[in-house]
């Protein structure tokens, strides 16, 4: 199944656009785990199983488990092959915003797809087009390109100008007229910057986009619902890390995950 | 020791500007490691004591591991560890490519500078610079953040033009008056594009450029050099992977390999 419909999928079943963002941090694990065997796989299992009900994808981060070495990776390799196992109707996002020459993305593509197995990643655009046909071509999989991203300094190259129109625009251009030849690519663009989120749903239809930045980051969930969801009412896929993660650190840190995701969930819905 | 001061001392102790790509693929390997345990290992390290007195630095790119997944960043390791314990005075590179927002960008950080404990890493732009002050306040480090790529199709956005000049000399610009505080930044140029090379090296003074793309990408080297070396007829780092690492895949393969990365080194000396 191609990504798009294995996310539309789960989306209308779950009523959600909610992504968990499954973020690991060693100092923020709940105090019952500490001095156990896979930490954060179990905290991901834990968190997996009290949300999946509530959620149309789950999305790691590599760079929490790369953080561990060849111990974090198989930790995420226990909770991509955990999530296809019980819940194989849950997408998989795992956010790695690679970017390099198409001889090295085969390998970051095999990674990615091959040993971890998952359903799509995020790429940052500035290689251009033809250094990322190496992902692009798998049609299957979905890819969210960096726009707009959600940070503080975002601007210092994303909001340059050419004639007349700022870069990330152009980014939003390209790729949807370029580079999603496949129909396979999305677009990141951070909650944090409702105008130009504003903007690029206006140059990309109803392509789906993947919003970072509410929660921790301060991004304001009616506004970015308001100009970002497309004509269906869907397109938009709000992600949580930390809010959700670490709602409490006692034994009780998953019911209260539950309790933070269904808040979210159910707000994103009332802004639909 | 600071990694500028690391990569001046080798440079003028073995007289070489070149850069060894520690990039192993399976279906490359040499015929005599077939069947046997941690290949990626013993063949780097076969190369590394093969080459150790001709290059200035190594640059494995971390992508040829992940590929391979926990395994493969095991082997990672052991080759950043046989380095840092057998040849101390030779800088490692770890080509990552990375750009997050800062929170991330921290876990990252983890994984390059104190699990594989190497000196440098390359960057993407994107982000801006406030997304990369975790990497930028660690002094010590070195950071090549990438300018002009080397692949075909680079120039999608890095050519665009901003009041009259090409968005990848604003990120040299950038690099140079703002990123570069801590006296710990370098720039990533593709020796496939000479004249982008010279204008980055008019921005940037005397700062060390990385320069991929000579070899199997096709960059002509007399040209590379000839617009890249700074006024110390140093500050150019020229790395191949592909040309040295597979010049033979029979049991002579490290043997060839020096022969391959002496004529690079020498004909580099010609040039300078």
């Amino acid at each position: 199944m191609i990504f798009q419909d294995k996310l539309n999928n789960i989306v209308r079943k779950n009523n959600s656009l909610l992504s968990v963002g499954l973020d690991p941090q060693m100092e923020k694990m709940p105090k019952c785990f500490m001095g156990k065997k896979n930490i954060f796989f179990e905290f991901n299992k834990a968190i997996i199983e009290a949300t999946h009900d509530l959620v149309c994808i789950y999305k790691p981060n590599s760079a929490f488990y790369e953080a561990y070495g060849a111990e974090g990776v198989k930790q995420l390799k226990l909770t991509c092959d955990f999530i296809k196992k019980t819940y194989p109707n849950i997408p998989i996002l795992l956010d790695t915003k690679r970017g390099d020459i198409g001889n090295t993305n085969e390998a970051y593509a095999k990674y990615i797809f091959s040993y971890l197995g998952v359903d799509a990643t995020t790429l940052q655009p500035y290689l251009g087009y033809e250094a990322n046909i190496p992902y692009l071509e798998l049609k299957d999989k979905g890819f969210f390109i960096l726009c707009r991203t959600s940070n503080k300094g975002a601007g210092e190259f994303q909001d340059l100008i050419i004639d007349g129109k700022p870069i990330f625009e152009i980014v939003a251009e390209n790729v949807a007229k370029k580079w999603n030849g496949n129909g396979n690519c999305m677009i990141v663009v951070g909650a944090t910057y409702p105008g130009e989120l504003k903007a690029v749903r206006r140059i990309v239809g109803d392509m789906t986009l993947l919003v970072p930045g509410v929660g921790a980051q301060g991004g304001d969930l009616e506004k970015t619902l308001k100009v970002g969801l497309n004509s269906k009412k869907e397109g938009v896929i709000i992600n949580s890390s930390r809010g959700i993660l670490y709602a409490s650190n006692g034994t009780d840190f998953a019911k209260k995950a539950r309790e933070e995701a269904q808040k979210l969930r159910d707000q994103i819905n009332i802004f639909r």
